[in-house]
């Protein structure tokens, strides 16, 4: 690889947080990966440098505009020791397909994978090895350029930000509580739903509030056309078993194409399930619910993975999902998606990749 | 007023550009406002210092989250020498507006407003006196907080940065082409198209390359439920003369409530016309441009002002609006408009706010 990155180790290491403390990106490795762009100039001077501030002028069009992506993926210690990114190419795709919706130069594939391969490297001792423990890494891009005009930048900044986090359930693999989202719309086809954009998630939290209100952990959006047909939740992609086969939103525009989401539907389908990416209403979901036949419902995403749903808040009433409890394929699902990401268990799929 | 703003002026004044070079910031004055928030204690530290660059952490929400507001208006100086803005209180009430849809706390209007008027008295010599030319005063809230979960920031700075705009019709005013969009859509009720936040801007650019493809100024916005509705030009909302009456899209949650909106139609109906605030759909734009009953269209915003559309650019048809050129009524709006501004004319509804 003819890739050029500039090293520049820091003199001062951070002590490291205990593997109790960690929680969610609260606490930062010693390095941090930049590269910059400019028009005409192209992406240039990549670099690993010591974690450090950013330094913009207040006119940068992040602040005023909006124009920014990212991706989030995790590097594991697997239990022989490697270490090991899951599907990292997928998240490379995935950024330039953000970029192109919002207007961003497109980073050359190789470069960015082989930042996330030298950063994780160089930090690799902030890898935390407690179980379910991992490097959670940020890539993202930001506009620049100073100027007030609405206008793609013609300046920005690729960064790689690492931060080891905690598991995602300390006292193991536990359902939560989802509100129905009724009043707020996260996005619609058309928009920029279907991409990693900083927007999308400010826009979030209002309905995040009032669900924590209801004593929920997260919202389920709904569509904002007909304001019936399932999307997203929270920040995850869901999957509901229906009887014996399993549904899960399909591709319309206006939400996320998560990585473990492709990959979990690829694993059901390995083992021989049947799996429908198609509309599916919260009238449909909560018939299945009254009828018994919805007997699981789990979301999947980067920082937890799996995250089982035990109850639905709609409409004032609480549906309870199956018996309240993890179902038995969400757990296997969970099981075997860790489990080849820490290499506890065979990849079949070739998507553990090893760094060192 | 009680408000303690601690000022720090600079020691190194910036040379001011000439009037002819200004555009539309590309270059800011000497000073800029910031004051600080925290949890727990809430907005502290109200300052003037000089302008200078933000310094963040590169987990700061604003850049993962989105989670930012701004405002937008201008700084005159009237015929007989005050130094004026255009109802600051309202931009102070919308701002508040877009910070609870944004889960922002809230800013004392009583501060926001002191703020416009000691840092655009402080840096009054920046403000350009060729004729249309003014000082563009950007008001914006940022997330500081580093921390990457998803959730609203602990931390906030709300800064105020200035900059010396020139005439937006250098050669007089001159109707714009406009590319009705189809594919891509700005906002729908429910998300946060009504507010200012940054991420509505960026989901725009990609629309608007495409409009410039065509040879158009601007993109018309249609609304993302029926794919039909007239929602805005660009970052403008929009006006029709239809026959003698004059009809503007409703708020109906996806559009911004532009100041410059709501005081044309004030003048509009002071003047005695009709105003209808309605829905629009674009087959009636269509249909009346070609029965002869569309007359004028135009948008208004803080940048231009009024911005006079000569035709739209829809399903590979051109459709000139009237003859071509800057309608009568459209005219007069803006002179009036600008007028009451600059201090030309009276103002009859108290809108010019001196601040010296």
């Amino acid at each position: 690889m003819t890739i050029q990155i500039r090293i520049e180790r820091t003199t001062a290491p951070k002590p490291r947080p205990q593997a109790s403390e960690l929680g969610f990106g609260k606490y930062f490795t010693d390095h941090m990966f930049i590269v910059d762009y400019a028009e005409g100039k192209g992406w240039h001077d990549a670099r690993i440098v010591p974690y450090q501030p950013i330094t913009l002028d207040p006119a940068a069009k992040v602040f005023h505009y909006g124009q920014t992506i990212f991706e989030g993926l995790k590097a594991y210690r697997t239990e022989t020791g490697q270490i090991a990114l899951f599907r990292p190419d997928m998240n490379m795709k995935r950024l330039n397909r953000s970029n192109d919706r919002m207007s961003i130069p497109a980073i050359e594939e190789e470069l960015g994978l082989e930042a996330l391969r030298q950063l994780v490297l160089i930090d690799k001792d902030w890898i935390p090895d407690a179980p379910e423990t991992s490097l959670y890494v940020r890539p993202f891009v930001i506009a620049t350029e100073a100027a007030l005009g609405v206008s793609p930048s013609k300046q920005y900044q690729f960064i790689i930000i690492m931060s080891p986090v905690g598991s995602y359930y300390a006292e193991g693999i536990k359902p939560v509580s989802i509100y129905v989202e009724s009043e707020y719309v996260r996005a619609v086809a058309g928009g920029v739903g279907h991409v990693k954009t900083a927007g999308n998630y400010a826009a979030g939290l209002k309905a995040q509030e009032g669900a924590t209100e209801q004593g929920c952990a997260q919202v389920l959006w709904l569509d904002g056309v007909h304001r019936k047909y399932v999307e997203e939740v929270g920040s995850m992609n869901v999957f509901f078993r229906l009887g014996n086969k399993i549904v899960t939103p399909a591709l319309t525009g206006s939400l996320l194409s998560g990585i473990t989401r492709d990959s979990v539907i690829h694993l059901l389908r390995h083992w021989g399930l049947e799996v429908e990416e198609r509309l599916i209403s919260i009238d449909e979901v909560t018939q299945a619910q009254k009828d018994g036949s919805l007997k699981e419902m789990f979301g999947t995403g980067t920082a937890a993975v799996i995250s089982p749903v035990g109850s639905l808040y709609w409409q004032g009433e609480k549906l309870t999902i199956g018996d309240g409890s993890t179902g038995e394929l969400t757990l296997r699902v969970y099981e075997t998606m860790t489990g080849i990401q820490t290499g506890r268990i065979e990849d079949p799929f070739g998507w553990r990749v090893a760094l060192d």
